[in-house]
């Protein structure tokens, strides 16, 4: 049995605090980014217990579509789908609160981005949980990288154990199994962090359940380093995302990039449709619709039997870039890289 | 226990032929219908046994785009979400044949189409199931009249006790929930027919287990008469929905109309993607991507927090089309149209 430390008597408070004050200051670095756009503001009550607070960009200069919503909910028991993952929660009340975020930039030379962090408490257990993922559909390594490099930084600064659990957890998670491919170039991704040294909770190749635990010492050991950990990681985004946004918001773009990234779009899609946890979890349970797919994007098109042509860019974001690869450590990416811009 | 009768020895070449035989007939339909697209077709293999046909159309003068399949496929076991609702074939090798088919129309005024019809054998078991369903997106109350009409006369053939089980089982499951309503004006559909004379198999709205069966006598009692009703509502799709398009195939449209259209097309994709058995259960088990997600639209459009104007055409269509509705029956219906129309 693994012993999970107490919380601090205003842990409800504090982890709200922090996941409202990560959607003022993403939401006010993404106006000042955009320079256009502004955020319309929704407020709403949940019936079972609590609300949020929506925020949506539409038709801004960079960003197409982009929403950042924060959550504030609590009920009498947890489903089944995450009782199973935590066993202690069962038959408590519980409560959670985070911050979500997807947006979709008009230029196809932009990546969709993604961001959550979130913190649980049901009975005796609490946990935190979040990340953040890039998408983009005319990669640049370079820009992978850098979006690597400052979650790596943000995750050291707590424990230099964690990214090389996080990083590839994200690969993990955010995979489509029916197309065979990541849905983008990965990031950070981790859940159920409680301070009892067990850093990954998920699935072996062959879909059994398989952990990964740390020697004592080496990880985020109570409440308050969780919290610095979520504050850390969350605070990284717009070091992470903004840099990528100045340096290639004025790349030319034709019809064909943008049917292109329409197209690379319904695989947004199909992923938060058909495989993410929490957006089936809350269409199955009456969360509210329009705060839980503000995630899709605002335009998207399927082809049946698309394949991108050989040696073209197309080519290099799902040959390379939707494959998981070792962006910080892997000197021979950027020769593979060459091979496809050589020939656009 | 009930009993099934045994099928005839030659039940999966039969089978296989009557679903062949629609995807022939359907096509060259359609074909002449549109005037200008063309079929195109690719034959597959499936790696664990059996294959397919599948045709798509592109670009046509009336279809944007429309994919009608053919599969016979066979395993070892089926999986549990079948074994569920059939125990007996369970640990039984099993084959399965059928067909499906999406239309996605270019002009708004043209309905979404969809149907699908087919057989499995598993051990001691076999069963038809099959249905079609319309979702118009500015509909025609007469239209939806004229669907339903059609598949009616075709159920009436066989038994006068299908239509009232399998017109409200057809609104039952094209139901999106997280929206609470109908994917469209519905149609017919039914499974696990058998000939043992329970017509209805699905969920009370407990979510507690449900059937309906019927005396006997009143329902297809053998292979050959559930072969039959496959065959008469299969045979129902072309003169239940090419009448519709001849009708409204010159109906201008413009901006307004298209962008709702697509707007409309994300609820095809949310239904296919969050609530479809048949596609959910295709891309968790390593069916055919490509030929799954032909169901998918071309191009798609998600908005926030979209509302229809009060009185609207577009209102028309969620207040009183996507609603389960006795559209052959209830002579009210004409009146509450009326309303709409008049502002328009």
């Amino acid at each position: 049995m693994v012993t999970i430390s107490s919380p601090p008597p205003n842990s409800r408070d504090k982890a709200k605090s922090l996941v409202l004050g990560l959607q003022d200051e993403i939401c006010a670095g993404l106006e000042s980014l955009d320079g256009e756009g502004r955020f319309k503001e929704e407020t709403w009550d949940r019936p079972e217990g609590g609300g949020g607070r929506s925020r949506v960009m539409q038709e801004g200069r960079i960003f197409e579509q982009g929403g950042v919503n924060f959550s504030e909910v609590h009920g009498a028991e947890l489903p089944p789908s995450i009782v199973n993952q935590r066993p202690e929660a069962k038959g408590h009340p519980w409560f959670a609160t985070g911050t979500s975020m997807v947006l979709h930039p008009r230029n196809p030379y932009l990546p969709t981005v993604h961001l959550n962090y979130r913190y649980f408490e049901a009975g005796p257990v609490w946990w935190f949980g979040g990340g953040a993922d890039l998408t983009p559909f005319y990669p640049y390594l370079e820009d992978a990288r850098h979006f690597h490099r400052v979650h790596k930084k943000a995750c050291d600064s707590i424990s230099p154990e964690l990214h090389k659990v996080f990083k590839p957890w994200c690969d993990e998670y955010f995979f489509l199994k029916h197309r065979e491919e990541t849905r983008g170039i990965g990031g950070i991704f981790y859940d159920y962090q409680d301070g009892s040294g067990i850093l990954y909770k998920g699935q072996n190749k062959h879909g059994k359940a398989a952990t990964i635990s740390t020697q004592i010492g080496a990880h985020p050991k109570n409440w308050d380093e969780l919290f610095a950990l979520a504050k850390a990681c969350g605070q990284a985004f717009l070091p992470a995302y903004v840099p990528i946004i100045e340096k290639r918001q004025y790349n030319q773009f034709g019809e064909k990039e943008r049917e292109f990234q329409l197209y690379r779009r319904g695989r947004y899609v199909e992923f938060n449709l058909v495989w993410d946890r929490g957006t089936i979890f809350g269409l199955q349970t009456n969360g509210r619709t329009e705060s839980i797919l503000m995630s899709l994007p605002p335009l998207v098109r399927w082809e049946y039997g698309y394949k991108p042509s050989t040696g073209s860019r197309e080519e290099l974001l799902t040959e390379l870039f939707n494959k998981p690869q070792d962006w910080l450590n892997d000197s021979t990416l950027d020769s593979k890289c060459d091979q496809y811009k050589a020939i656009d």
